[in-house]
């Protein structure tokens, strides 16, 4: 690995999210994982004395070493890539933020402000026109991108090439989410064996809305809202990784299923095109068999980067209807934010 | 127990719906089990022989020394449950049926046609009209009647208070079904650790053709298909029992969630103002917490027979929607067919 | 009910082993729950508003409105039932005692005490002598008796006709334990979907210590240790409720698999001979099928209070080697309590 | 990849082992799969149609478009790895090897016979020697050698390392296996969830008797057992992959736990030597978290070919206790088939 890597913190190292960020980090062309900051339980101690760690590989050799910081330290990264609990993130990021710092966060707190960019690079790029707004707005040396809950992360995924092709007017989706979406502790295994939980707090609302803001449009400064509707369901089921999402739609013209499949099948955007470290080099994956997308046979598509659309079919309601499934701590989380770093470092967006 | 109780015959009685058929007739006021009918492979040995017992209590006492009956037996009962696998349910409860039992039936194949009543007594027991036609079209001295599949049934029951109150337009489901419903050895372990398969092969045809003829009517000698639309997307979850369904519904006229909870609170129909033994003192159970029903704490509710409702709320797309959780194995199998021969004995139905 | 049943109290009544004693004395024939105790979370609360209840039927009536006491409440009832948690019981246990009221607890804190009871009435009901050391060596009107560890629980109850019988020398157990036994929340379900977790701590010490109190005797006012070795390994797996169990075995005398089983089948002891109303008819029940005991089929046999036998056979280590399976939150907590507490009651050592 | 690799067969190539050895050989540097053979249910078709690929990633590129043979086929291999059941295994694996094949094989037919190597590189390379001694006896101009069991494989592994330092005088094992080892459709759902099966046909026998061969030597001619004794007690846990194994054992001379592990820790064997490709750096890891090895986080260790050892401690009964972990289709079956492969070719044991 060359030396002059762009040095980055990852925030709320010690938990999930925070894990997968330094897994998926590690061996990153363009980042090179320089400050590592968790709670004050474990700030101060050697990052392999703070952490359990509970992702299948081991702890990479490059940050076991590493003096976990203090929510408190001034950090010399360029991007800090937020993991942290939304009880502290809004302090913190915005701190950072302030101080000169590109944060990138995966939590909710600040991703329905309305001058901070709520990213997907392959959807709505754009919006990182909102950086400026809100630099001037708040004064701020650096800023805050975010990237959005990781059940609509997937959903939108979809829906945004076939928004662009047909247009969007009712979307219904009811989803099937895995446990590591809780982080640890997270959900009891009382919940979970032998039983489905129908409720997940907030998450219904968060899908409803953020899918809005980033289907949506960014002018004259503003965000406006998409103008369809959605609904959603949400679920918790005993499954580890991989978000399953059953959606009916109502498209704004006519469709056939070939046609959406043949939309899917060639949708490519902005990361494919730029070719960034960790753009899969199919957004959208598309499975024939009457029995896929499965969480344990296609969370892995494109290493977790993938939405993976099968049985793609008429829904006599809406329709047209489809099952959707994706890494929820990849795609879903950590690997979304490292790829709106990387288009912020391909666009000249970084601070110097 | 009295000795005069009617004599009722269990065909496919070592398979999983006929074991519930035998659990769930153990000390019934009205039915007696006098014969077992099951494949070549089983026939002539004792029951108990024959039989792995997959339900939590002991095998009844009653049943275990008798002899199974092979499929071509000449049987003595008055009414026949049915549990066969639908290869040979067809040619079996037909010449049954012919020669004067009252078949009820819980496999699909006689489902849809256009003489076999297809019941759930509250919701459709005028249907059973339709006996006397199948009596006239195919010159039978008995009768076959059917139930519907486990995760339609559910849904209908919920639907129907709100058809009666309000209209249906469009019903949009997903369920998360039970692995209970497919059988013994059923579905490979393999696809239920750590996974979702979302697909049951006709689970969404049955449960999109099936709701609309027990919702429908029977007039002048045929049935008439329920004038609202139904899409279904059908999942199998890590559950032994216990169907999950997230119902999004348009109504023909407005009604807010709490006239919703308060219809499906009140709704009461022909089972319990007869008092029949099996029938849920209430047919739809609404629960109030946030995260209600799940399957490990609310299939059991009203001893299994009942449909259980939660989280009744707006849905910005069809208006209103909910969550519902019912036994599969139990009103939504054996259960159901138990109730069917109940209201055929308590409105005289029954072969003399 | 008749009024004049005895009043009890369930220390740590919002809990899960809290929740179990509630469930299991509703309608018991001699103790009637006259006082709820939690944490200052719950005191002062409706105990159906302080409480999610977690076990499947309905929280019963009797006790849903019933005000939640905080641990200093003085108590009114002759026993008090204590599911608390171990780092408050010490103190709040030997209050009541002191007090004058009969604490049969399941909590750990108090279990190897030098003159405290661990009792299994079918095992060392003249343990109970102990009571009177006690009253003595601290001055208490009232006494502590506790019940074991749920794991070891089971064991013993297997162990004691053997000891009995042919004398024990040496004991190995493997143990793969259901997660009802870590309370709510417990264990994570990240660790328990597709998982096995080796470690459960303190266990594998309980039950090499707890099985020598209990298999041991009390003589001259004090306990001593049984005379054979017993080595544990204990593991957590993905069952709800239910431990299993290996055991090998050396004998004291040779005794074949059919002594074995023979053993196990005749065993009856003081519960069964007074007829104590939570007393198993069988203590041990033996199943003789390849696959059993299994926690899905076995783990209610007697109402969960019997330690049931499979696979009785020649170990080629050991001599002997079986599978059991005992129910953990009935049997194996607060079922034994309340045993433990009729066995009191049978025998005149309620305070008066 | 070079043209020259050492062209192999795949007999039962659709099934679970037989997609292993496929996915593990995919880019070996030694050999090439050239040839898939199946049943007649398959034979004809391309792979690609007549497999359900049921591991993670893609089918290989290279397998998808070749045609699959039958069981009669003549293979043009020079080796045959082979995973056929055990019903066919016995017939095709003898032609094959009559007629010049180096059968490799994970079927359980032919492992004991008197001369037919059961190899695990690690543990008794000399056992080799038997090819000869099988070629005179039935004048063949190939061989058989088989692989052991899948759960016996990782308790040998560890076992060896032991028996050269301390000698072996009684080890007892208690598995808990993952579902996996059963194939597919394998163990119904039904039995797996919030269950544990105590039994598994034939496969204590298998580990008493595959241990004696493994850990014994070949003299003149002749396999001669090892002089320890072995009990094992076998489960089925609710895990997809990995075998965790409970092992006690006597030793044959004193050692600590620190003793033992170290003796684990130093462990290299004739493979490590060799440097086959397939061969782990460490045979044996020792994990030192107190709830370690769990099969999520270890089973894929040094790619799934090592066994993982941890909470080394004393046992009462036996002296010394570990648990150990090692994936059951990797190492346990297609893994350890490659890995013996890889040995045959080193040693200049395959068919010109």
């Amino acid at each position: 690995m060359s030396d002059n890597r762009i040095p980055v913190a990852v925030l709320g190292a010690t938990g999930n999210v925070g894990q997968r960020f330094i897994q998926l980090l590690q061996d990153h062309p363009w980042f090179r994982v320089a400050e590592l900051v968790a709670s004050e339980r474990s700030a101060g101690k050697k990052f392999s004395d703070a952490t359990v760690w509970r992702l299948g590989a081991e702890m990479p050799e490059a940050v076991r070493d590493m003096t976990v910081l203090d929510y408190s330290a001034d950090l010399q990264s360029v991007v800090a890539f937020s993991g942290l609990p939304s009880e502290v993130a809004g302090e913190i990021e915005t701190r950072l933020a302030a101080n000169g710092i590109a944060v990138v966060s995966n939590t909710a707190t600040h991703r329905m402000e309305p001058d901070v960019p709520l990213i997907i690079p392959e959807v709505n790029a754009d919006h990182l026109a909102a950086i400026k707004t809100q630099q001037a707005n708040r004064g701020w040396k650096g800023f805050i991108t975010t990237n959005s809950n990781c059940s609509v992360m997937h959903l939108v995924l979809t829906l945004k090439p076939l928004q662009d092709a047909f247009g969007l007017k009712k979307v219904l989706v009811t989803t099937m989410q895995a446990v590591s979406g809780a982080g640890y502790p997270g959900v009891p295994s009382l919940d979970m064996i032998d039983n489905v939980v129908p409720y997940i707090g907030s998450e219904e609302e968060k899908m409803e809305t953020e899918a809005m803001k980033m289907l949506g449009g960014f002018v004259d400064g503003a965000f406006n809202t998409a103008d369809f509707v959605l609904s959603a369901h949400c679920n918790r089921v005993p499954v580890r990784d991989g978000h399953t999402e059953c959606v009916s739609i109502e498209l704004g013209s006519d469709a056939t299923p070939a046609d959406v499949i043949a939309t899917f099948e060639s949708f490519r955007a902005l990361p494919q095109e730029l070719g960034l470290p960790s753009a899969p080099a199919r957004p959208v994956v598309v499975r024939y068999e009457d029995n896929r997308p499965q969480p344990q046979l296609d969370r892995d598509t494109e290493r977790g980067m993938a939405s993976v659309v099968g049985r793609v079919r008429p829904c006599p309601v809406l329709g047209l209807k489809y099952v959707l499934l994706g890494h929820n701590t990849i795609r879903g989380a950590a690997g979304a934010g490292i790829l709106n770093a990387e288009l912020l470092k391909a666009k000249g967006l970084l601070p110097a």
